[in-house]
């Protein structure tokens, strides 16, 4: 099945590529924007969904500075 | 409002990271994943989601080699 992990920097850890968005925004015409937050998305086709978590904790993201969540997405329509 | 973009590779386009990871699963005692696609996930407050389409063209993703998804998240209970 279909499945997507999302990673992102845990609260309290520096997020660098995020304030350099969240800077450059009012420059390009953009108010009002706040709280940027980037991480990485992981899409994938696995047969056994249960082994994500572990494959997410060891391959996908660094549990010391990142959390991740697991997203079982529906089969397309065949 | 939270909101969020889902920034992937296009279709036809190499993702090296996504090859990588796919390389890697076996080594690691995991068989049966497929079609690792790897991107970004930015999570932002904005006052007005209608500009997020805009934003996203023009500073989170690469239109030429990138597609993106935006998701307007559920407003946390106060």
């Amino acid at each position: 099945m279909r499945a997507r992990v999302l990673v992102r920097p845990k609260e309290g850890i520096l997020d660098p590529q995020g304030e350099a968005v969240e800077r450059a925004l009012p420059a390009l015409g953009f108010e009002g924007v706040s709280d940027v937050r980037i991480g990485r998305m992981v899409e994938l086709e696995i047969d056994d969904p249960a082994q994500l978590e572990e494959i997410s904790g060891k391959l996908l993201a660094n549990p010391l500075v990142e959390d991740f969540e697991v997203q079982l997405l529906d089969e397309p329509a065949q």
